[in-house]
């Protein structure tokens, strides 16, 4: 049953069945020409919208479409998440080929859904619309925060930088997905192939660590880990008119991704500085505060902090130190329009 | 220039400049993870978005980037009109190929940002990437609204069907642009190839109008007409349980439609039935109350209001009556994912 036989308005009907029936602060969901929502007493708005398109974010031969709604969903939780805000409602804009069967698409909301629930999003509305070749999807995802939010242009010399979890994970499971399952499971490497793979199709934003350190005023800015650490801290940087300096040995690299560039012959180094999409929370933060940060995160949320270095007074730009000390240089993150 | 050559950030940073200043209510606007907005307290927040996709929605070669930028903003503007709301803020995800010249990008952000600002609207966030072909444009926007929505789902048996202003001069504009400008001029017409061009590139959504309509109780249900004529008033019928009959000879078409469809050999009635993409507010109301809804509308902000039809206790279908009273067929609007 193909999108052309169902039709738009059967489309959009079987895309209201799958989003979930009635949600908290949801006055009227999807099936008008807006969604009316409420938001608590207080609050700030945060908006946020992301795209994801096929051949260019994703390829289909990796990528499934519940994988590809649950990413679609989870790219903005962790843009919320990096304001310190709770995400409370999500608009859809999917365009697909007529020919597109129903399947898919419902796997799709479905797969948006399930990155969703846990956190109360609800899908609210959207648009549907016949793409001519390939997939593109477009998220807004809205939220909410009581107090300041935290922002890219907070950070001050002095601070910490700081990191959730680990880095290179995302990067390590798109090698693996385009190039390297085989390869990987022939060099030894085959337990963490799946844990990586799904690092990349399926990341979780740190929804739940990001506001417990949006609470938190030794906290200064903080930005999620999307486009790659070295793209990521540069905004930082920039918006904040300071230089940062990371120690590339202290970077948190799972065991997992270590044992897979072993296995691929790949540097892990630059997976988890450039590698981007691992929807860790980067901040900068009181130095002082670190430890007890780092503490109190972990007991909130299991989540690790690590310290990989400092914010200066200098140009905005990110210098990477070596194991000695030395200055090293590392690849720049993903350019969209890069020739 | 190329967005090759000027890169995501420098096109962001340019977006950023062209988008405005500070506005009321924006906390914080483009360039962060997510904006910080406020809402009126006591508000009610209203979200809508809307895909324009090259080749499906519309042809470079007929619509310039500054109408697309416009268009994209309009139509949004029109679903937040039809609830009777406020629009305040605007996102806007674009992708558009890699070799782009930047003053097609930056002609499109002055179109959005043209429609915008007489309805103190700020661009406030949005995403941008390469796209492999094609222009995908998708806007979301927020609004806000005191009180109760007007809903699709609020039409009664026995209320008016009444339109805004007139109909069908967006799809005498495109016949105009698809091919019969110079045709339409040998013929005479030429007063009106401009003015109905305009009308299909420019739409002016019905904002204060629907704002006006938005607080008078006798107003029931209301839509934008966007799909046509044919196929909204379905949906309200749809959503309401009820059905509808409309009289052909009492919808208002203006005189340059008439003149453009004798000079190209149209249906002006198929244009304003079925048409779509005219964005005026199609909305049910109490009968006894639609003489002093069209007075008090047409004061208020110069706009016409012409009762169309009736709503009647039926299959949730619209019945089409000829000028004998007789029922006839009019053709459905546009179906997405037609073969």
């Amino acid at each position: 049953m193909t999108l052309r036989r169902v039709g738009e308005l059967g489309l959009v009907r079987r895309i209201r069945e799958l989003a979930g029936g009635a949600t908290a602060g949801v006055l009227t969901g999807i099936g008008d020409d807006a969604a009316v929502l409420s938001l608590t007493p207080g609050a700030s708005l945060l908006a946020t919208t992301d795209l994801l398109i096929e051949d260019v974010h994703f390829r289909r031969s990796t990528a499934g479409p519940r994988d590809l709604g649950w990413k679609a969903m989870a790219v903005n939780l962790s843009d919320i998440a990096a304001m310190g805000g709770t995400p409370r409602y999500a608009l859809v804009a999917l365009a697909v080929p007529a020919g597109t069967a129903l399947p898919d698409v419902e796997a799709f909301v479905e797969g948006m859904r399930e990155a969703a629930a846990p956190h109360g999003v609800a899908i609210v509305g959207g648009d549907t619309s016949a793409s001519p070749e390939r997939w593109f999807v477009n998220v807004t995802l809205l939220g909410e925060h009581e107090g300041a939010a935290k922002l890219r242009s907070a950070a001050r010399p002095g601070d910490a930088v700081a990191v959730t979890g680990s880095l290179g994970r995302s990067a390590a499971g798109l090698a693996v997905l385009e190039a390297g399952a085989e390869r990987a499971r022939a060099a030894g490497a085959g337990a963490a192939v799946e844990e990586m793979a799904r690092a990349h199709l399926r990341p979780c934003a740190r929804v739940a660590e990001g506001r417990w350190l949006g609470r938190e005023p030794a906290v200064h800015a903080m930005i999620d880990v999307s486009d790659g650490l070295a793209t990521d801290l540069g905004h930082i940087c920039r918006e904040s008119g300071v230089g940062a300096r990371v120690h590339l040995d202290r970077l948190p690299v799972a065991p997992g991704v270590l044992e897979l560039a072993r296995a691929l012959g790949r540097d892990p180094v630059d997976w988890a500085a450039a590698g981007g999409e691992d929807y860790e929370l980067l901040l900068t933060c009181a130095p002082e505060a670190a430890d007890a940060l780092a503490r109190g995160l972990r007991k909130a949320t299991g989540t690790a902090l690590t310290v990989v270095g400092q914010v200066v007074a200098a140009a905005p730009e990110v210098t990477w130190l070596g194991p000695d000390g030395a200055p090293v240089a590392v690849r720049a993150g993903y350019e969209h329009f890069g020739g």
